[in-house]
């Protein structure tokens, strides 16, 4: 069996890039004991992460005029990924997908992996119909996951203004800054609000930073959490192994 | 403050690999806050994980006319880490250490941490002057914490034959083959008789598959547990802020 060299493009943030590593080790080990193979180090297809300082994606997308752009940086990432032999790469952030489209006309022999188109398909083969969604301002932003869901015919509930600004504060002064307990409490406050007014329906943990602080939460307890950068890892695995 | 590039060759397994990168990440922020700079993605200096299928390191010392040697792969990895910028690479596998001399002269230009020699100034830094060692047959063989220790006036404990079979087996059948209950129980249990042996001299996790299972057995508790991966990690930290 040929193994296809893959790739991922971290530092967005460091911490999110090292555990998207953590889940495609997890997706690989998966793949070979469904396929009956052995779990050795040799059995895994070759990868590499590459965490480079890219300029912050969410200040870009809201004040592109004064915020430096991530694209070049981000294509820094990629030339040398695609120079050490990655065919696939998947993008370790919500929020950069919003260069999607250019990085992948950019780059037109990788294949750049769409992380809410990865998290649509899933949720449309589980046959549910409506979600909620966790997100940095600049994913609201752009509607990354609306597009891709309502192409899937996935109503998507978001949070209201003064809610986003909560989980924005989580993210950057919480796990970016490395103090877990506050990004906790307020992921798990937005959590519960949303799940007042919509009910159990499937919740998106759509920015890397938030599955690394929310779950365990008692707000979240018996809710359906879905971690894109765990389907985006299921993903870029099934690349690898030329599924 | 300029940054310098660095690399993480890893692979040998990969779950180790990844957990060395969070173990990276966590040193750099750790050196960001002690240096009182804020925490941002763009504090983090740029750096590599390279993952290869390489072949194993504890095979070919054992049965050098038999199993494939992990050289040529090993230089793969610090050919592709080297093209995309790194100055200084740490190997993230005790064992292949014992190719740590043939590496460095292969790449002069490359700085290569060496894990057993951080380990051991680490402990001539506290004072110590006795501690323990669990490992792979491989990296008994080669004496690679032995040599290093020594020199820096630190007697070692080994364990007997038939412990470190034990050791092996939670190894290749616990944590490589992702049976983590398996693992624990055999490093467990020759932390324990070690213990009894020699007291409460800090313990040497000399593979770094050791800590993802060990930590949290209750026959360590109150020990001093030393991880090579943290102690390199934060190593190759201090090198990438130019320390």
């Amino acid at each position: 069996m040929k193994l296809h060299t893959v790739g991922i493009l971290g530092g967005m943030g460091p911490a999110a890039g090292a555990d998207f590593v953590r889940l495609f080790v997890q997706a690989c080990a998966d793949h070979l004991r469904a396929s009956g193979a052995p779990v050795t180090d040799q059995g895994y297809p070759e990868h590499w992460l590459a965490q480079l300082p890219i300029p912050d994606r969410s200040a870009a997308l809201l004040a592109p005029e004064t915020a430096e752009d991530p694209f070049a940086m981000m294509c820094q990432g990629l030339d040398k990924l695609q120079a050490v032999g990655a065919r696939a790469v998947a993008v370790a952030c919500n929020t950069a997908h919003a260069w999607h489209g250019r990085l992948q006309q950019a780059y037109p022999q990788l294949q750049l992996l769409h992380i809410a188109r990865v998290v649509a398909e899933g949720l449309q083969q589980q046959g549910q119909q409506a979600c909620m969604l966790l997100a940095t301002q600049g994913t609201y932003r752009i509607g990354l996951y609306d597009q891709a869901l309502a192409a899937c015919g996935i109503t998507v509930h978001l949070p209201q203004e003064a809610e986003r600004e909560l989980l924005m504060r989580g993210i950057y002064q919480g796990v970016k800054a490395d103090r877990m307990d506050q990004a906790r409490a307020d992921f798990a406050a937005v959590a519960q609000v949303m799940r007042a007014r919509h009910g159990d329906v499937p919740l998106i943990m759509g920015c890397t930073e938030i599955p690394l602080a929310l779950p365990g939460a008692d707000s979240v307890q018996g809710l359906p959490l879905i971690d894109p950068a765990w389907e985006l890892a299921r993903a870029l695995a099934r690349v690898a192994y030329g599924d």
